[in-house]
């Protein structure tokens, strides 16, 4: 498939609980990729049973970091969010934060609307960058992690998949992943689908996506991979609820600093303009064999292999 | 290395939190494994501070169980564990079963004693069986895992190290695995050592060892394989505590019912005795490659390959 030239700014993928009160890491990081504090920020509480309350947090926490232009577009149900005036705030954002709460309610109200329309186009066409945390992280993926727990052991079935906005591709996310102990959570999704990697993200962490660039990890903990692609397993052979047998699935653990730079970018040799957000650190290696389809699919290259 | 032709026992390496007063299923198999309940049973409880109250636990469970000659051996320091009577005790047992405790405690008052030899030659001389769990099963290596934490994350020097009693080569084994949440400390033990294969043994769960014909997994829980061999790590340049990026563990999930049987033994074919007891489950399968090297380590065939 060829490539449309463009400029997508950076995913920041959350593991939930970033800092807001404190050093407020990840929080400064994504004002600094959406390109400064005097840029428009937008954040989208549709996740969230109380948004005013996690609007309040943010918009705390975002106004401490200097950012002077922040607005919260609120979603309480599915017409808000195509509604064109708050398209417009969303459409004219350099950064675009989606809070926690339950991503089945976020997708179910912005999947498909032209708010979300508005957020592809910013990502896509002006690099705006795409933050989402703990639901707003699992949200992100196209295939979503909707629910399902699995806490001893991964078990079929025990995890439901759903339609999320497609920002990220082949890669199922989890979040809150060593503090709630998500391991066999994420291994009953993969398991079952060893099309898609796994990429559990603990809290106060982010996995950052640059564009076609690369990506890295930052934060106060890790980014664990999962990849059964090459697992044997019986679990076709099982009933719902048993648990598989699994040899030789692969674990990545990605700590705060890993940060893995793609092939030279086919689109960005054509001419295409470089992202002017979100540069990748210096220092960012080719990826490990292990990793090389990991950071193909975060880095949308996964039609060039 | 020739083979001295012989019949080891099995090897019950049990996660701690066996069951003893419903099921007791893995006490069972340790009573069937022994050659039945009539057969000579010793209760080793040096690892723990409370040797009586544990003693009373594991005589009522496999009274109840039908065992008629069980007999504790109390080894309060290591004077008693050279003691020509109790190693005597020790030597004529069928199946020999070491409670939970310290295993540091453990080895230091059993390891290189008379009672430790007595256990080596029941085991590999009379096909004996012998049963560790929780600190029995961690000092049943060669290489123990000692102490320490690493809950969130593999941290480097997180995890001590000590000389365990040696029946299982090249794995290094944890327990109460997946209860409390020991995949980052075993982790951090093969991510420093990855000459050695971590299996973290959940509760209530046994991976026995069928001398040298095999492997398989029992109980309520699953033996969770790690294999940091071929795995990318940047832990030689960190300081203490750090986190290590690790890039392509090999991961293994097995449940109970998983068995993997070994290549025929040429012990076997020169005319050794078969083991008497201990047989491996008929449907136990060949291992799957990622998982070979792990059988053969386990039925200490390494010196073949």
């Amino acid at each position: 498939m060829p490539h449309t030239p463009h400029a997508p700014g950076a995913l920041m993928i959350i593991g939930g609980g970033e800092d807001r009160t404190d050093n407020k890491e990840i929080l400064a990081r994504f004002i600094a990729l959406a390109g400064g504090p005097e840029r428009q920020l937008v954040v989208l509480t549709a996740a969230s049973k109380i948004p005013e309350v996690v609007w309040e947090t943010y918009r705390v926490a975002l106004h401490d970091l200097g950012a002077r232009n922040v607005r919260h577009v609120p979603i309480g149900e599915r017409v808000d969010a195509d509604d064109a005036a708050k398209a417009d705030i969303v459409a004219g954002a350099s950064g675009i934060f989606m809070t926690g709460g339950d991503q089945k309610r976020l997708v179910a109200h912005i999947g498909g609307t032209a708010v979300e329309q508005a957020m592809r186009d910013a990502h896509a066409l002006r690099g705006a960058c795409i933050a989402g945390t703990s639901a707003g992280a699992s949200a992100m993926c196209t295939h979503m992690l909707a629910e399902g727990k699995a806490e001893l052991a991964p078990e079929k079935g025990a995890v439901r998949l759903g339609a999320g906005l497609g920002f990220v591709h082949r890669v199922v996310v989890d979040q809150h992943f060593s503090q709630r102990r998500r391991l066999h959570r994420l291994l009953s999704v993969v398991a079952q689908t060893p099309f898609l990697l796994g990429a559990g993200i603990d809290e106060d962490t982010a996995l950052i996506v640059h564009g076609r660039a690369g990506f890295e990890v930052m934060g106060e903990g890790t980014v664990t991979v999962l990849d059964c692609r090459s697992a044997k397993t019986n679990i076709a052979d099982l009933r719902a609820g048993a648990v598989p047998t699994l040899v030789g699935v692969g674990l990545h653990l990605l700590p705060s600093g890993a940060a893995f730079a793609a092939p030279p970018d086919p689109a960005a040799r054509a001419g295409a303009p470089l992202p002017a957000i979100g540069q990748l650190p210096e220092g960012a290696a080719p990826a490990p064999r292990a990793l090389a389809d990991f950071l193909a699919f975060l880095t949308d290259r996964n039609d060039e292999s």
